[in-house]
């Protein structure tokens, strides 16, 4: 019996992979201040039914009736969930407030090449705070996350837009009615995927037309942009961003910084995205908790493939997936009635922190060494006739050297100690 | 909106917490040379049809037809999930495989204390190894997963018992057939919870009188024992288990060592439960991949729970709870024309593995010092008019010092960095 179309099963170098992933996200979230949540798996279906999930997402999602008669759904993502736990406790918090979440969510997807119907999204989240300033934290968490795999500005771009730019565009053009400008934005969301006769017909039946649209986007440079880049090269992050005023997103509830993360090469789907949501909270509660935010989620599934594209990216990961399935001692139990002494020693390499193995049965000496090199480890000590005197040999200098009961502890606190 | 009845909203605080017990078990179980492997929140119902899950948990799964017409549920225990891994790719593995995941689980109960719908389990597997000395390992994995956690001895309690005895036992009692001493095991499961009289009807209708149930849980002293006293007291892991035949573990497919941990005051439902399964891989595969395992679950429910009664316990949570809320370096902007040079700053401690904050907007320097302490830093680093000269304040010792730009770097590597 195999697992569900487009639902992953982690064998150990899977989930060593995966969690070179969500370790980094974690690491360099938590550099920037940001704090972890998490939400449920399973949530009301009504918290998707409501206005803050876009129309695409609820025909995608996997919803059922429990044994309690609720209807219910797996979350498809994080928006509805982290709003709702900020309307009931915002005020509690100091702002900003800097949140980061890495969980799964589950869409029922067409299957094709970097989409999967169980996949893993950072979300991070700045709440209560309009500034530029806030704009770019955010769009450094970002930027520093990818750089963190050894990505750079050569290898991915964000592309940023500005709602803000678009709707006053619109508005000159007549559309002043937001509710049309949504829609007209909603067909420009798809303007480097549909035909220009389908665009322009589309775009006509609002008033406006597809080269008017085009002119605005190759000339517009709306003010943010220069001092988002001047704030980002002062972190040292130059390059990585450019005004690109196709990106419009589209869901309906973003207000202003929109932008999406690409590989350079376009090969990919979007990689990241995200944007201003300033009246959200304040729409979703009634008012009572009016805070503005900025936030984006980040999956694993595209940003995973790229990783595999990218040499320097991929030694990082390859690394990182070799470490977590490697041992740092292997403790050779070379005579038989010292094996208490020998599950001593290991204990005590573990309590420090290190990961030991050894043999579970009586073995020869030659080939617990085998067993110890197939575990990747990085050291043997071995415990036998000598003992309280060991020996450790370095499996990669083939270097020996003797070792006494009472250097153990500090031997091993000096160790490369568990792997990130 | 709230979330479903059973199902969590993980605060900061909350996912600290969670973080605590998921972050130790994953340390744990890396020292003793495991390796993490997950599967999908998704699974096909039929996985759990099949004769490995017990007859409980069918009725409590949260299962439905999805999209493409399929009949899924919400995985309700790791050990099918595991067992179609393992019989997939066992061959590619060094035996022993020492494999643990880290997972969500959902299960439609009954609302009561220590029992959620969607709960979180450590488990852990050991397979290819049918000796006493991988029970040990195990079992030294389990109790040194508590012990990580501040819980000793005189707080927890391993309740080991073995279903060899208990089926030679039956066997010498007339009830050789095994469906049948499973039935009897299944009425055994229960001598702690329903009433004498109704066991012992129970029982007659097998053929066994409860009173000699109970003479030989008060008298057999199977041998396996004392041998793994002897190891886990090799390891220094003395006084965490008893001898106790009452515990025979639901499940169908256990065939040998069985346990379940207990609070030593008996107040709270098993913290974890587990034991050998030699033969449900090779049945399961129709012998394909015979390989003997042994396992445990350890949910994040009840050990939560216990972890707030033990004071040593408590601290220790309480204490990783609070770092993971708290940042390393506030950084603070003196001068506002010093901003970039702030930026800076921050950029590079965070680089560094510091967590590190500062203000988005410009504010008074005793409001940012009051920033500072709320953001619970352990330092304030000042930039201002002294640039490239900076200060740094310990707002625990209050103590100041001052820091040049070219000793930052050093400063921050030698800083306690990112807590666990």
């Amino acid at each position: 019996m195999r697992s569900l179309p487009g639902f992953r099963d982690f064998f150990p170098s899977d989930c060593a992979r995966r969690n070179h992933l969500t370790g980094t996200w974690r690491r360099v979230a938590r550099s920037f201040g940001f704090v972890e949540y998490d939400g449920p798996v399973l949530e009301p279906l009504d918290l998707y039914r409501k206005k803050n999930s876009g129309g695409e997402i609820l025909g995608q999602l996997f919803s059922f009736t429990d044994k309690g008669e609720r209807e219910v759904a797996l979350r498809p993502e994080m928006t509805p969930t982290v709003a709702r736990m900020l309307i009931a406790k915002a005020r509690e918090y100091r702002k900003p407030i800097k949140w980061f979440s890495i969980a799964p969510f589950f869409r029922y997807e067409k299957q094709q090449s970097g989409r999967l119907r169980e996949f893993l999204q950072l979300n991070c989240d700045l709440v209560g705070d309009d500034s530029p300033e806030a704009d770019a934290e955010l769009l450094a968490l970002l930027i520093e996350t990818l750089g963190a795999f050894g990505l750079t500005a050569d290898d991915v771009v964000v592309r940023v837009s500005d709602r803000g730019a678009w709707m006053d565009f619109l508005a000159q053009q007549g559309l002043s009615d937001e509710t049309k400008a949504r829609e007209a934005l909603a067909i420009i969301d798809k303007l480097e995927r549909e035909p220009r006769d389908v665009l322009a017909t589309k775009l006509g039946a609002l008033g406006l037309a597809l080269e008017q649209v085009e002119g605005f986007i190759a000339t517009a440079r709306p003010a943010f942009f220069a001092k988002l880049q001047e704030n980002l090269a002062a972190r040292g992050l130059n390059g990585f961003c450019a005004l690109d005023l196709r990106i419009v997103r589209g869901l309906a509830y973003y207000t202003g910084l929109v932008f999406e993360v690409f590989d350079r090469r376009q090969e990919r789907r979007a990689i990241a995205g995200g944007g201003r949501f300033d009246r959200l909270l304040g729409d979703l509660s009634d008012g009572k908790v009016s805070l503005p935010a900025i936030g984006f989620g980040l999956g694993d599934v595209v940003l995973g493939d790229l990783l595999d594209d990218v040499p320097a990216a991929k030694d990082r990961m390859d690394a990182a997936v070799a470490a977590a399935q490697s041992v740092d001692v292997y403790v050779i139990i070379a005579d038989e009635s010292r094996r208490a002494e020998g599950l001593r020693v290991v204990s005590l390499l573990r309590s420090l922190g290190c990961r030991a193995d050894y043999p579970l049965g009586a073995d020869k000496v030659g080939r617990q060494f085998k067993d110890a090199a197939a575990a990747g480890s990085r050291f043997a000590l071995v415990v036998g006739e000598e003992w309280p005197a060991m020996k450790v040999k370095d499996l990669q200098t083939r270097e020996e050297t003797d070792l006494s009961q009472e250097a153990l502890a500090d031997w091993a606190t000096n160790l490369q100690t568990l792997a990130p």
